[in-house]
């Protein structure tokens, strides 16, 4: 069994939208499809990942550095000892031969698109969604084929208004959706507390908003937003300040006692360890959102998982980021605490597919093999120019 | 005035050689020249940048992203007020608009090239060493036309011997080096002991031999080499841990007493910030080796000059990574401590040209405008390439 070829395209991403540092504009995803010499229903069986939402395309590092190691490398090394699947450690360990210590950006975003195709062919090779062979391959025992969801969106257009984001939310609501989330920091404090009431009106409880800063502010900011929401018991308050500020984290954590949520824009195992070291994180509160396409793929996120677990936290104190398919067969099958839903922004992978059920605030995949991505409407014609 | 064109060029890294983590055999350098619509003595004057040496050129990253922000940009963003020069402060950031924070790797490589390059360019409209320009620019009063130097050797090879490193280094002590640099952590510590021995034969006292793990080590093997080498009384000791293992780093710096060394992985005055927070480094005493090529460009390498400075550092205590003429003339424009160079590997990026003058540890560049990388033998047919 071997891997005959992988290729890459670059999709931009549907977003005329911003939030308080960039506009979507101009951001892509690189999809791979990791092309197998098995066939299963008369097919040549093909694995297909991308590096989530909300950064860039990788094309450059996947074709000049990851794609050729895989390629050039004897097969029997990318093989798993039972034969039966490939090794997604081993391809993510060879993905990154002589690459150095450190800087962990856009590669991460290379080899985690790579990394999660093969997740994807290991599990339409055994015929089963992803999170099955995800539950299977970390010993997870799946207490429901189902994941906590929330419907993120809320972010700053350029012809807003209090109607316009309660009618965004009402959509949510009337799919299903009963937790939403929201950006701040994209105008001043007076004009988001008014924002933040109009979402409440259709929140119903603070417990089921969170909100998202996306790194703007500096810490007297933070502090000052903080003090604000503070009475409105808040799902969770995202991103205050620079995702590396450590210190700010750490300060903000000890006056604001609501939980913070962060990690999306760490993408290694060691930045994740220093945000636990050096950013004041609490067990049992607050959310840790590394999302494994950003991050090398889920053998790192997995190992991150286990990190936090050794150092006392809860894996449902994890909620991935990126609000798509992928995320959802990793949440479902290591039993976090939950994920993010695009339900109306970031098309083609944003959100789900139509199969997939959404009830009482819960996304059930269907049983479709991998991840399903087949299944997305928006995503098909992607799908074909790379099969 | 305006840029009319940004080209790109990828150019592969000589070096059979490798250090405690990695072979340098596929690395890789984006070499890259912004074109001015200006002339002097009838040639269109052009700005050359490279992303320093030790990681991957970023072709993909530039052409992509970086280069269409700075051509598709009203040209009069890109001027300085007093329209004689280019901003490159402004370059920098146009060329990160729509980049969210955090994860900062191979993109902080590509905005590094092409903000050189603009430092070359405004160095040539001048009609000046870049080192000026530089000084001019940041109001820095310019004590020496040289910079302290040490070489960067003693890496690992697939033949190596006690006796082919002590030539290496007596070839750079005939050329005019007083002080050394070698690699440890790619053998045990008996045998890395006994390369130190031979290093030292040349060095003549510790002082003049720094030593360099390249991340390798974990805290314990950290302590172990630290308390080995202690008695040496070394230059520096290098990069013991991954470079954002900054608990690990501050723990050594507890027990170890020589000075430490590290930065040259951090691509980020933010992630540098956490090295002085969290990593304890010491004032007057320890080394930071940031190096602008990797981090975004000498714009945000100067605003991390200016934070240490800011938190009681010495901008002497500054000895960037690269060991390249783009380096020397920054260290020599910044008044830094000195800088690295390769004068034996990293072909065509390492090293000075013929006309530098090698004195008492000390390089001086010549009067040539800009970096002056037209007079580095090696570089020259890959600047025709471009020109």
């Amino acid at each position: 069994m071997r891997i005959t070829n992988i290729r890459d395209i670059t999709v931009p991403l549907e977003g005329n939208i911003s939030n308080a540092i960039v506009s979507f504009n101009d951001h892509t995803v690189s999809l791979v499809a990791v092309v197998s010499d098995q066939t299963r229903n008369g097919k040549v069986v093909v694995g297909f990942g991308f590096n989530s939402i909300g950064r860039y395309a990788q094309s450059g590092i996947l074709r000049d550095r990851i794609i050729p190691r895989i390629l050039n490398c004897p097969p029997e090394l990318l093989l798993a000892t039972n034969g039966t699947e490939f090794d997604a450690a081993a391809v993510a360990s060879i993905a990154m031969k002589n690459e150095k210590p450190g800087g962990h950006g856009d590669r991460a975003g290379a080899v985690g698109a790579l990394e999660l195709a093969i997740w994807d062919l290991n599990a339409k090779l055994a015929d089963e969604p992803a999170w099955m062979t995800i539950a299977k391959n970390f010993s997870h025992s799946v207490e429901a084929d189902s994941a906590k969801v929330y419907a993120a969106g809320g972010y700053y257009y350029a012809e807003d208004s209090a109607s316009r984001l309660r009618k965004e939310l009402e959509a949510y609501q009337a799919q299903g959706y009963g937790a939403f989330k929201m950006k701040i920091g994209g105008a001043t404090l007076t004009e988001d507390l008014d924002r933040i009431d109009t979402a409440l009106m259709i929140a119903g409880s603070g417990k089921n908003l969170a909100v998202d800063a996306n790194g703007r502010f500096d810490l007297d900011s933070a502090l000052e937003y903080g003090e604000a929401i503070a009475p409105l018991g808040l799902r969770w308050y995202e991103e205050p300040g620079d995702p590396l500020d450590y210190k700010l984290n750490r300060e903000l954590t000890q006056y604001y006692e609501g939980a913070i949520a962060t990690g999306e824009n760490l993408f290694s195992r060691r930045d994740m360890i220093n945000l636990v070291q050096f950013g004041g994180m609490r067990k049992e509160k607050d959310v840790f959102q590394m999302d494994a396409g950003l991050s090398y793929g889920l053998t790192e996120y997995v190992r991150m998982v286990q990190e936090l677990e050794k150092l006392g936290f809860d894996r449902k104190q994890c909620h991935p980021h990126g609000g798509h398919l992928i995320n959802l067969h990793i949440a479902i099958g290591l039993g976090l605490g939950g994920c993010e839903a695009y339900p109306g922004v970031f098309q083609p992978f944003g959100g789900y597919a139509p199969e997939c059920v959404l009830e009482d605030g819960h996304v059930s995949p269907t049983d479709a093999p991998g991840f399903g991505l087949e299944q997305k409407t928006e995503l098909k014609d992607h799908l074909l120019v790379l099969s």
